[in-house]
């Protein structure tokens, strides 16, 4: 099953299977329209436990936890992207599971994604397939350097990435992403990355969020700044796109399409997001509408809001240490502070994030 | 102990003393700060179990609950003004309680609250209070009619009140009301009905929202709307008393104050609420904070945000099978939907509401 027969009524019990800070926000959002969570996740102790009732600390492997969380909720659906499609495979015939599971075959595979968007017509970098330290080699001279090999499944952050520069020897950057099949893409000077943020709801309406500028340190999304500072013919395209991948999909609920801008205005795919992402957080405080309520809204079969941006509007990821220096937030007029309740200030870990609106 | 020795850290746990869904808001706010919640409520079920991870159902009587409860905190506030004032007296020694459990001595006694604010300078309807039938006679003699009858403890949305027009007998409003101490208060010829929502943090800093204009039926609050159809002069009257109110309590957190306005633009207040309040609904999406994190900041010892209102704003409250009509309003551009997760509709309960938000 992959929609539910019909709208689900409040009251009603939506599965999430993840518990990181995109399940706990998921779930503050669902609580707001008169719904309960269950989140399912293998961890012990993580931000989205707190704000629900129901939670099932399992494996995804384990298949009686998840035959009793099928039993128990009305609809499941997905935090992060990298959820085993075998778990997928065993919620989907007992229980509806929103987006369909499919994507996920999809956008787990970097070479998968690119072949889809390329499919459809729309750019990407050129890339390459490959499995073996001569397919680099050979991959090298047709798509020429710097380059960026990545492994071709469960990356994120920059993780399982090596950048090839001039002088890089093929080989260390083989060993790098831990010599496995791979996705060899040209390194694309562009000029600006953007993203859009979709809803899609099982009738085919599509509601996208304002096209949104993203500025990443160490492969981290540091800063995101709405509206993009693009023409409006280039926004209108890449709103285009991410319609296009949407209905292709046949998909059921939020995801991301990040891309890049380049000099000249043409947009390049980067990669897709099947589920709510951090370039969509300003909409908690920036838009009528934020992407966590559009996420549920259409696992859950109720029509989709028209998202109305509040005004120009930032959004500051808190990373690490510097969740420290919230303090310094809280008095700054028209500042949102969103603190994710993670225990363990480790570098690189999201730990909160800063919202700004100011009068367009 | 009525304030914490120092501000919260994120990952503290605040205690919430009742249920509904003003326990239920406080807790989504406090999440969004990064804080748990535990919830104590004598209910079997109710809206604030579901977004919380810890709860308590027990009496409020019920010692061994309360200091279990009171260990797992690290500040206890409460969403309603009925908790037994034992019950507050038992938690304080043990952990800080705000506000401080004296203001409800005050609010939850008519007269007492009355005298409070008559006190100040600040006007009032005439009122007697009375614990005789013989009493209410004579009163009625002082107050003229028509007048409106009420006990002087635990009344809310127009229960335990009795009209007394030109011929009621004033034996037959004595039934009606349980012959019990009680309060006549002459009846208002007033043009509007407004409340200030205002915060108050442990540095004496106040924070009020705008004023809100309030439409009540049957006694329940169905519509408020801000900024209030009143003069500039009044509005900041009103602000200052409320302030005015809330420095002489030596308050910490969210309190709302009632008040008439009568045609020549008097004041006169009508009731004070020591929490978060239906009238300030509006602020979780008209206004850049809302009144329950402005709340949870207060009891947390963190500083108080200064709010800016986002525009015109109506609040609708979803009263009893209203709540059934509420997908008319899911795509209505700028509406907000919140739905408190109750199971059973009954006449006159608080199902849900709606925000609107309309540019200025």
């Amino acid at each position: 099953m992959s929609v539910p027969a019909t709208a689900l009524e409040p009251g009603a019990t939506i599965g999430i299977l993840g518990s990181g800070q995109l399940g706990r926000m998921l779930a503050l959002a669902a609580a707001q329209l008169g719904f309960k969570c269950h989140i399912f996740a293998p961890d012990r102790d993580s931000p989205a436990f707190d704000v629900v009732r129901e939670t099932t600390r399992a494996a995804y492997g384990d298949e009686q936890a998840l035959a009793d969380f099928a039993e128990n909720v009305d609809v499941v659906t997905y935090e992060f992207e990298n959820i085993p499609a075998e778990t997928a495979a065993f919620l989907a015939p007992r229980v509806p599971v929103l987006p369909d599971p499919k994507v996920l075959a999809t956008t787990q595979d970097r070479v998968a994604e690119k072949d889809f968007i390329t499919g459809l017509g729309i750019g990407t970098a050129p890339y390459a397939a490959l499995a073996t330290s001569a397919e680099l080699s050979a991959a090298l001279d047709r798509i020429g350097r710097p380059a960026v090999l990545k492994t071709r499944r469960f990356g994120y952050d920059g993780k399982g990435q090596a950048a090839i520069a001039k002088d890089t020897a093929a080989e260390t950057a083989w060993q790098e992403v831990g010599a496995q099949p791979s996705i060899l893409e040209a390194f694309v000077r562009f000029d600006r990355e953007v993203s859009v943020v979709a809803a899609r709801s099982a009738d085919g309406t599509v509601e996208c969020f304002d096209l949104t500028e993203n500025e990443h340190h160490d492969h981290i999304l540091k800063v995101s700044r709405v509206p993009a500072a693009v023409s409006d013919s280039t926004a209108r395209e890449a709103l285009r796109i991410a319609e296009t991948i949407a209905h292709r999909f046949d998909y059921v609920g939020v995801l991301a399409v990040e891309m890049f801008v380049l000099r000249d205005g043409t947009l390049l795919v980067n990669e897709i997001a099947p589920r709510v992402h951090n370039s969509g957080h300003w909409t908690l405080d920036g838009a009528s509408v934020s992407q966590f309520e559009q996420h549920i809204r259409a696992v859950a079969g109720w029509p989709l809001a028209k998202p109305i941006r509040k005004g120009r509007v930032e959004m500051i990821n808190l990373i690490g240490h510097e969740v420290e220096g919230y303090r310094k937030w809280l008095t700054v007029p028209g500042a949102a502070v969103h603190l994710y309740g993670k225990a363990a200030i480790r570098p690189g870990r999201k730990m909160g994030h800063v919202t700004r609106v100011f009068a367009d």
